[in-house]
């Protein structure tokens, strides 16, 4: 056996949680190696975040050029071309792949490539050759949970979604989440007839009820069917496609089912409990410092139990540097995390829905507003409705921001700023907001929560 | 000579400071009058802000139009047809007109129709009527200056451009700041060759340096023209168009010519000087909490020197009804106002630029970061460049922050936040921005003054 270097900081998979670690841990002076099996940039990058936001800018491209005619712009929309869609994709994730393998070169992280595993408690394997880490982080990543369904041509996850050069005639999605949604959104741009299946009440059940009434509205209004409630019981391959049959009997048909059931940590064969880490199914514990109690390992991003989002392992990847730098960094609550679904309509959030806030603070001790975007010039402009939904405690901040409508996700910043800095409706109110933006309608629901709404 | 009634507000002018005044003051329980000669909304609504929004998305949508093939739409781009670009601008605006006509009604803003003019210190007489105002509020808006150019169907203004039924061939337009901008932009996407000439050495004169060298390698990229650091002598009208010829003696012909020379208070004529106002210039002084010195008279929107921007106006007519009702509100600086340019690429700023504060902080107390968009991946996937420039006194707060980029101005919420709250760099650099969104540049631009860029 070989022992190789030894670094300050071994990071183990190369995804946004894993390469914001190392490069956070250089910037500190550390020695830094990165491993990574498959490409660098993981799931966001290659099979999650970008691409699908790609393939949603094509649909909304479609949808403009549909519609062009009613804003004086003559058009001929003659379809899409989902090869060609996919080439648009390749080129920006591999613009962005290399931009980011020449990101860690410059910064003298040591990538690793190969298949690593934890063989002691500051040592990784990798083909063979081991490497030493005073500090070990473990980033191992995320991928589609299948319920055991045989992936194919007919029965795909995301990643195969992503890769077709064809757009499927029709289409059953299972899941109404995050990924659900927005290939469902995407889909349904390009011409094909999405059904969603979701076993819970309702699309995106995390979001705050408002928006989701106003989504499933607007999904109703652009075609895009739903069956919610009722869980499948099975999917089974036909002759031509595809059948999905429900708990309660209900059976529906397509070209191609997507599952998009929600995304497992990917920790098994890692050797990660043979070294007393301790997994609750699949995902690593840790404390709320991300320390798994045990050496000086670490674990970040999808595999530690919450939000499985980019960001939020960007931020554990900087925020387990920092400490491992003796900065002593300030927790981010899941809570405050910023969420946004790209879907059409665009949905963005942050903070307490009006449920989880009343079930927090006591529902006497809530206040909450809903602008509607039909009084928002640039809204009515782009021809979106929506609204801006702010919850506040009586007396006291704004503890959750949510929007939906059209181009809704950017107005995310301004949203995070209110809730992670605590600010009152009033330090909002008395802010003037440029005109005619979409962002006037943070400032109107801002100021209908003071109690003094401008235009509402 | 009827006397009627008497308001507690009685305000001149139906514009956007004008409207937000009587709205603010009925929400204090006072009984308001509202003189407007034309319509309600002013020149915002009809002229302004609203209407060319609508004809900068038409413009957008033609763009995408004609590069949606890069993107996998097939897209046959025939042309733009003004006429109907000009009928959706019409039902847009009819539809927020309604909609405020509306508001002022249901709030019981006594609307006066008519011409007036302030004939006491506490009176305002309307075709022959005498309106008496406990609190007089004067809100008489601007219009383009033409600098005594016969305005015609080839020498127009904003006004007249926005009528037009037809694109024109070619167009010189004087003036590079705001106007002239957006206008270059919209008719640029619609087919129309574009000169624009500016007197001053740069177009959008006002903003950061690095703003303006993007804006206008932008512009030539687009094969917009522009001829800067020379005024104009003389505007003719030819047999088939228009001949503007610069003090160096160069000429310059178009179809047709659009004057967006700056735009000038609207004061003459309404009897402010004989109550002893003080105009220069034709703007109506007032000290710092908009009080003209006579009376119960105040003074708000384009008519009191600084930004013309809509917004601004709002907030004074805010701020007034706030003072009237002695909540002594705190004063916005016109230096903390956010200010949005929506050319393609758009522009937003907040705050200081590098000269200005080097000016204000001593060049040895700033520091400045400028994030390359290009490292942005929503910015990839919209295919757009530009920058987010963030300006920060070291060891102090962040005091500007500008942008530039397809679809940038929405990113003034944040940008605002962070100035008018005095953040410093680290209290934005802490938080998660949300991914992949254009807001993530934010984060970037945060983190890099703070001395950690993640993927910079």
């Amino acid at each position: 056996m070989i022992v190789a270097e030894e670094f300050d900081v071994l990071v183990l998979g190369g995804g946004s949680a894993g390469y914001a670690a190392a490069l956070r841990s250089v910037q500190h002076g550390f020695t830094v190696g990165l491993v990574e099996k498959a490409k660098l940039g993981g799931t966001c990058l290659h099979w999650g975040c970008i691409p699908t936001k790609a393939y949603l800018h094509a649909a909304e491209l479609a949808d403009d050029a549909k519609e062009s005619e009613k804003y004086g712009v003559d058009v001929d929309f003659k379809g899409v071309n989902l090869a060609k869609v996919k080439e648009y994709k390749d080129g920006i994730v591999a613009g962005k792949h290399k931009g980011l393998t020449g990101l860690l070169k410059m910064r003298k992280v040591q990538v690793i490539e190969g298949e690593g595993k934890l063989v002691s408690q500051n040592e990784i394997e990798v083909d063979g050759t081991r490497y030493k880490g005073k500090n070990i982080v473990l980033a191992t990543g995320s991928t589609s949970k299948t319920f055991g369904l045989p992936i194919s041509d007919k029965i795909i996850t995301s990643t195969e979604a992503l890769e077709m050069d064809r757009t499927p005639k029709s289409a059953i999605v299972l899941g109404g989440g995050v990924i659900g949604c927005e290939f469902a959104s995407a889909w349904t741009s390009y011409g094909t007839e999405v059904t969603i299946i979701e076993g819970l009440p309702n699309l995106v059940p995390n979001e705050d009820p408002s928006i989701i009434k106003n989504l499933e509205r607007s999904f109703k209004k652009r075609g895009i069917k739903f069956n919610t409630g009722t869980f499948f019981k099975e999917v089974e391959e036909t002759a031509d496609g595809v059948k999905v049959t429900l708990e309660d009997g209900k059976v529906f048909e397509a070209e191609i089912c997507l599952v998009a059931v929600g995304r497992g940590p990917v920790t098994e064969g890692f050797g990660f409990e043979d070294q007393g880490i301790t997994l609750d199914r699949g995902f690593v514990i840790t404390n709320e410092r991300l320390h798994t109690g045990v050496g000086n390992i670490y674990a970040i991003g999808d595999i530690v139990p919450g939000l499985q989002l980019a960001h939020r392992g960007y931020q554990q990847g900087i925020f387990v540097a920092e400490e491992i730098a003796g900065n002593n960094p300030v927790i981010v609550e899941d809570i405050n995390i910023p969420k946004v679904t790209f879907c059409e309509p665009e949905i963005m959030s942050v903070g307490y829905t009006q449920p989880k806030a009343e079930e927090k603070f006591g529902k006497e001790n809530i206040e909450v507003t809903e602008y509607n975007l039909a009084g928002n010039g640039k809204s009515s402009i782009l021809g979106t409705g929506g609204i801006i939904k702010m919850v506040g405690v009586k007396g006291g901040p704004i503890v959750g921001v949510h929007g939906i409508g059209t181009r809704i996700s950017e107005q995310i910043g301004e949203a995070q700023l209110i809730v992670n800095w605590e600010a009152y409706p009033e330090d909002v109110a008395t802010l003037v907001h440029a005109h005619p933006t979409q962002n006037e309608a943070l400032g109107e629901a801002a100021m209908a929560l003071f109690g003094h709404p401008l235009h509402g």
